[in-house]
């Protein structure tokens, strides 16, 4: 809680938040500050070719568990996003060393470049360049909302190191963060054991119809985009009811044009987000929505055009670690929940390398980008012991009868 | 067609139209070229105190059949909105004075300030005044959306006259005007009989949600206000096509916040425009609308409150200056429809006080309040003739078989 105090200081929002965006004096401040404490718990400090840093114990000749997140935050962010999964890897790694334990690997922390994707797109950019997913020039090549190119942003507050991406792939990757959504407080669950990312399918729809006085005009003969986008937000909303599970949709947006009371609209443009834990059905939705814009178009006397705005496959985590997160909560007393996450995450990007997995705590609400994000100190604790129990079993601290737990995962 | 031309040579718009907002210097020069051609004719020219202008054939001594309607536009206004009304009056009384047809009734033509509505709330200002259904005080200090008041600027363009309001009644009002609505050109229909104009009903709701990330959050916890307004979009709809007839139902504004793609809107904001030449059916769809609010606000979880912006009854014209025009239109060898207006115009005002009726005539494509709208000159032709037949028929001009058409219908 120190930690996550200190941190808080720097760009500190009335409310409670921050606001740190990516490769600003703020964030910089951020990366002193927490490079400092990795240094004081005598970690080996690299710094890589995108800003990532990484703080790793020394003296062993094999890879590390590695745990980190990030600790930019959105222009008006929370102070436990990302940050908890940087510092709670701190607090680990400080018990690990007081208590004396001998471990088989080493441990380490990291904290990854432009994780919220606020200034510079895409997001979780660090960790994508980290693994390989996208070439470090192309990174460093990026222009920010604000004009301003990655490479030169990192270059003024002094981060654009020299260890090379990709990096070294680690034995394992652990990220406790946040849920940033409702359902663990919902059900009254302190322990989320994160088993998947939800795809993310965006899309953004223009129809294009006529325009026409609201009064002159008989419904027979109208031609109204308000009422396709109005339609199309409703499908969507029943789809997910349909699919179940995890499935969701959303209109987040609608504009139309005019956009006045007595006038039909000539335009209306609205996005439809819709996510899955299931590829499959993630793009069953996908199929079904184009089909009603289809059906729409025709019964409507509409143009319809849609566009893609983002698509990312969904990402399904290493069940041995989701049970080994799943165990020690139930050790330490927690009541635990398998579930996806909704929102991306730097370990996500991990799974591509090598075993992941990830530990939620709830946030009161469901909220977050947002300074009022809330978790209580009982619930960041509860995460941290259960983050220290499963690095520790896959770091060989726990040489005991979970003979399947201790055995290092890798593949 | 010469008159038109010459109206629309002042404050000419790019593609035809005209922009011409109530007292404006535009507006002036526009009213000085109608006075002029007033005088040409020797008509008594009388302006009141909020600008009207009524020009009257002199030497009789009972009241006038008057036609008459608008020469201000909106800012990107067509060019027969209005000024068909006005200048085919003028065309009548020429077309009278040159056959030397005696009449028992004089003719008189009027326009009438700030029909519009676009620059000084409300529409239809002028003649709501001269029927005295708002006080002049209140109309000359009204204040418009440059910050300027009505009295002042009437001052300034020196059309604040001493004739009194409310004005004289007339014998009985016929105003020509174009559809603005695609259904006489849909029906291939020239000349429309209106016999009412749709009453209104706008009402602007607020719908509170709870905004969240469209990711973390599963659909049974959601209240989310872009799916609420997307129902309520779609039942107006479902509602107008089950009551049929003349009802219609438009959402043309929507406004969500914050409107992004990923996450779920706390707030959004909507219009419905209700409309029915039937007040009984007009009441039934806004309790029907409310219930619906009711329940949704009951089923989601949300809080969402209604807000009338404008309310009217239906205006029923006279039927027997209906019959007048739907037989001048017959008699000329014109296709005719009874119909309603599902725009305002300044006959509903003086369908207070005396036997009033309109003629329409057709819009290409609907299309109007746009540089755009346009009507054919034979269908302009075939309007003026219809408005020339009913106004003789009440003035006394054809003592024909038509015994019921001739006799004045004064009540």
């Amino acid at each position: 809680m120190a930690r996550i105090d200190a941190l808080h200081e720097i760009s500190p929002l009335e409310g409670g938040g921050n606001s740190r965006l990516a490769f600003t004096d703020h964030d910089k401040a951020g990366r002193d500050l927490v490079v400092a404490w990795m240094r004081d718990l005598g970690l080996e400090v690299t710094i890589d070719g995108i800003g990532n840093v990484v703080g790793v114990q020394p003296g062993f000749d094999v890879s590390p568990v590695m745990m980190g997140s990030h600790i930019d935050t959105v222009a008006t962010g929370g102070r436990f996003d990302g940050n908890l999964g940087v510092l709670s890897g701190l607090e680990v790694i400080e018990a690990v060393i007081e208590s004396g334990e001998q471990l088989t690997r080493p441990l380490a922390v990291g904290f990854f470049s432009n994780e919220e994707g606020a200034r510079f797109a895409p997001d979780m950019m660090g960790s994508l360049v980290y693994v390989g997913g996208m070439g470090v020039e192309e990174a460093l090549d990026t222009i920010g909302i604000d004009g301003k190119r990655v490479g030169d942003e990192l270059e003024q507050i002094g981060y654009l190191g020299g260890a090379p991406v990709p990096g070294t792939s680690p034995h394992a990757f652990v990220e406790l963060h946040v849920e940033q959504g409702p359902v663990l407080e919902e059900e009254g669950v302190t322990i989320g054991a994160v088993e998947s990312v939800q795809g993310i399918s965006w899309t953004e729809i223009v129809i294009e119809g006529q325009s026409n006085h609201a009064g002159t005009t008989p419904i027979r003969l109208r031609h109204d985009p308000a009422y396709v986008a109005a339609e199309i937000a409703v499908f969507v909303r029943n789809l997910a009811l349909r699919f179940g599970g995890d499935q969701v949709a959303t209109v987040g947006r609608i504009d139309l044009h005019p956009n006045l009371v007595n006038v039909v609209p000539a335009t209306a443009t609205l996005t439809v987000d819709l996510r899955n834990t299931d590829e499959g059905f993630l793009a069953q939705a996908e199929a079904e929505l184009r089909a009603r814009l289809v059906e729409l178009a025709n019964t409507e006397g509409v143009a319809i055009s849609a566009n893609v705005l983002a698509r990312f496959e969904p990402v399904v985590f290493d069940p041995r670690i989701v049970d080994l997160v799943e165990r020690a909560a139930k050790r330490n007393g927690h009541s635990v929940k398998r579930m996806p996450s909704g929102a991306g995450h730097d370990a996500q990007m991990f799974a591509r390398v090598c075993p992941t997995a990830m530990v939620f705590v709830p946030s009161v609400e469901g909220v977050s980008h947002n300074p009022a994000e809330f978790t209580s100190v009982d619930d960041l604790a509860a995460g941290a012991q259960v983050l220290l129990d499963t690095v520790l079993s896959l770091a060989g601290g726990y040489p005991s009868q979970e003979a399947h737990a201790s055995e290092p995962p890798h593949e």
